[in-house]
């Protein structure tokens, strides 16, 4: 069988229909002006309502993406999730995707959930990847789900949420193939965000701390990444050998200050593209100890700011979605990856995008993708018409901060709550898309799908059945 | 690089010292007596002590596998982590035993944790040799780590509770290798066992729906399992082709009835070495329908009986460790094997074991494992030795069931729980044992190692350092 190009062969994002606006939350909270959109760079944040939640989510983009690609769900051979949200700590959310594939009598699926924070999807990735490149392959695809709702208690971190999932569809011969050699990972014992407080759906969360460990595991894959690909390729790496980095996006102001970062590096590795401008700018810098260079603000605006070319080509074509629905944990840096072939699948052919994945905890790693234009459906232009990113953006409907206060408010008692009844109200959701009706005494939880266009007015399906305890 | 082979190059084992005889628990509980010995099947049950966690048990069985395979930290490429025993929703167990290897300057080591149920153990493991297989390998160890604490609320599922950590060191050139190509899968949605309140450490569990689910299961995984064989063996497949079968193991009666079960699949087959006498015995049930054979006690016992013979070559062996200690969740099929390897090691050259994974909510895979001798110290004979068992049993104390019930009291209210100190009590640890000092305000866990026997009586080693939040 033939395993070349192994890598990512289709794509889809879903998200919630409600969103709030970062500059209408600025102002209902009392913060300064500016405070989530320039101090975060953050535009818009989605979030589940009451009917939505990681289970319905992925189901939505797990059907969609079969639908819209014509997969045969008996095609599947492995399916994996990577989520941080916690519905259930023993089932794992893959085992409710089952049901798609139940009703096609394809059980034979291997695969669970990946769980550190936003790390998870990539370590799902990762696997599926391996899983094809193995002994083990039947010749079936691969799916990976990513799939997340970012919430936070009232304060500094709140206009840090966000909520989508993903899904992925993997085998040989991808549009999106990886260069399994070029890849590094930093992974350590750190408290900077986590969630040891079982009953809340609210992290812990150090915000500070978490921002230099983002940037020291950067700057450790960063180091280890050129190492590998100078052994292996025999000449120097720096970002003038990728058109696109891809970070994984808590806040959009955090990736302007990772890609400064590498460019900062590039600069101490003295790599030849950068220019006299700019080895004058960050000279004074170049004496600093790691820990100083962390904390310096300084050097974070120098280097931004002669980075700032560079980010509007390698960058800021991969932050569209992050920016407009906020932190989506394991589905952010794939969001990201999304806006990028979203907005420039007609020029990838024969680029390489490097991505960086990071979930608090922590765990981080850089990896490097190999794009070509592919075959139909398998084809970049058909994923980017597939994502459908821009009608996607238009046709959410934006809230007021005060019902998305009311919302977390309620779903602080929702969550982990049992015997209980949504409003089942679909009217914001679109065609197709799964939601929760019921989480019965014994605490299942009951799904039903708005029916889809061509259906027209029929009747509500539900997504139960053994599982209903029979 | 070579990439025969794959498979457990060595292993080690850890249980709570502590542990309750079920013949005990059996008149505490008021139960007739051997309701707990002979109707589950169990001797033995480990529990963990308020200094011991599904982290600290971890911690102790990498440092042992290390140490006693004298395996430099820098040359493990791969570490995940299989548990259901939810400490963080975030954080994985998998950066707490990054401690380990940081110290070695060694954080480029892929993996996380994997979920569901009891399954997650055998989705890190298959993870792990998939990696080998791949292009990303690097031609470093991967390591993966079972680690979980079964406790149940008070009641008939209460002395089914266990806990263990299980390591595995996977390379190529393997003595128990994988046989990639014999393995079958089958997942599907269902509440038979899960854990949906998070404020508790305890399950929801439906013990009859569990039990049919994870038979049902072991059919449709044994019917795909014996396909694939005769596709590419070109004969047929029964369990006389395998010299030992090795079940996930909730409790032994169920092992008793899995074997039978797969005997009955034979019969129904019409597999060669089913005799007269068994034909007869079972011909009664030959036309019952799927879920009435689930349901016949008459079958359950004919199939236990024609099947005795081998269940005592077969699989008895393997249930020394599960007996002893209980579920183990996620380490409890390894403990199966870890018994076999240990009771066998002489004999296991050329022979095949085939394994049966099951994880409630649910997922369970059949897979089959080739022994050879091997190598030292990566041979049998070594694991073998290294396994100890007999002397750990040996070492352990037993505990009244009082004692038993007042811990897992103490443990309702740690459980989540933060801001207090353990006892620190390590009398019953044995050397180099790992063990919780205390949570502090902010959740953050202290662990420390109680002093290896060669350190002599010097201080105790504190295993925390930027964790703590510097």
């Amino acid at each position: 069988m033939d395993r070349k190009d192994v890598g990512i062969l289709a794509m889809d994002i879903y998200f919630p229909p409600s969103c709030v606006q970062q500059e209408a939350l600025e102002a209902h909270d009392g913060a300064s002006k500016g405070k989530y959109t320039i101090g975060l760079g953050q535009d818009c944040m989605a979030f589940c309502s009451e009917v939505e939640d990681v289970i319905s989510m992925s189901l939505t983009v797990v059907n969609s993406l079969l639908k819209k690609y014509k997969i045969d769900p008996k095609l599947i051979g492995r399916l994996e999730v990577g989520s941080e949200t916690v519905i259930d700590k023993s089932k794992s959310i893959k085992t409710w995707l089952m049901q798609i594939f139940e009703e096609s009598d394809n059980t034979d699926i291997e695969g669970v959930d990946s769980s550190n924070a936003c790390y998870g999807g990539t370590a799902a990735l990762l696997n599926c990847v391996n899983w094809v490149e193995s002994n083990s392959w039947d010749g079936r695809y691969g799916l990976v789900v990513c799939t997340d709702s970012a919430v936070y208690a009232e304060g500094p971190a709140r206009p840090t949420g966000g909520a989508a999932a993903i899904a992925m569809l993997i085998g040989p011969n991808a549009p999106i193939s990886f260069e399994s050699k070029y890849r590094a990972s930093h992974m350590a014992h750190v408290y900077d965000f986590y969630k040891p407080d079982l009953a809340s759906e609210y992290p812990v969360v150090d915000g500070k701390l978490s921002q230099t460990c983002y940037l020291m595991a950067l700057d450790s894959c960063y180091r280890q990444f050129c190492n590998k690909y100078e052994k292996i390729a025999g000449k120097q790496f720096s970002i003038s050998d990728a058109e696109y980095f891809v970070f994984h996006s808590p806040y959009n102001k955090l990736v302007q200050k990772s890609f400064a970062r590498l460019y900062y590096n590039d600069f101490m590795r003295n790599c030849s593209y950068v220019d006299d401008d700019a080895k004058e700018k960050l000279q004074s810098f170049s004496n600093l100890t790691g820990e100083e260079s962390y904390q310096s603000r300084d050097l974070e605006k120098a280097s931004q700011q002669v980075a700032k070319h560079l980010y509007g080509i390698k960058v800021q074509p991969t932050t569209l979605l992050p920016k407009q629905i906020g932190n989506m944990y394991t589905a952010s840096l794939y969001a990201a990856l999304a806006s990028v072939l979203y907005n420039k699948h007609d020029s990838l052919n024969g680029q390489r995008i490097v991505m960086f994945s990071y979930g608090s905890g922590l765990t981080s790693t850089m990896f490097s993708l190999r794009l070509n234009n592919g075959q139909h459906p398998f084809s970049l232009s058909n994923i980017g018409s597939v994502l459908g990113v821009t009608e996607k953006l238009q046709s959410r409907h934006e809230t007021l901060p005060e019902k998305f206060v009311e919302t977390l408010k309620l779903m602080e008692h929702r969550y982990g709550a049992k015997d209980f009844e949504t409003s089942s109200d679909t009217s914001l959701l679109q065609p197709g898309t799964f939601y929760l009706t019921k989480v019965d005494s014994m605490y299942r939880r009951f799904y039903s799908q708005k029916p889809a266009e061509e259906i027209g007015g029929g009747k509500t399906k539900c997504c139960n059945g053994f599982a209903n305890g029979h």
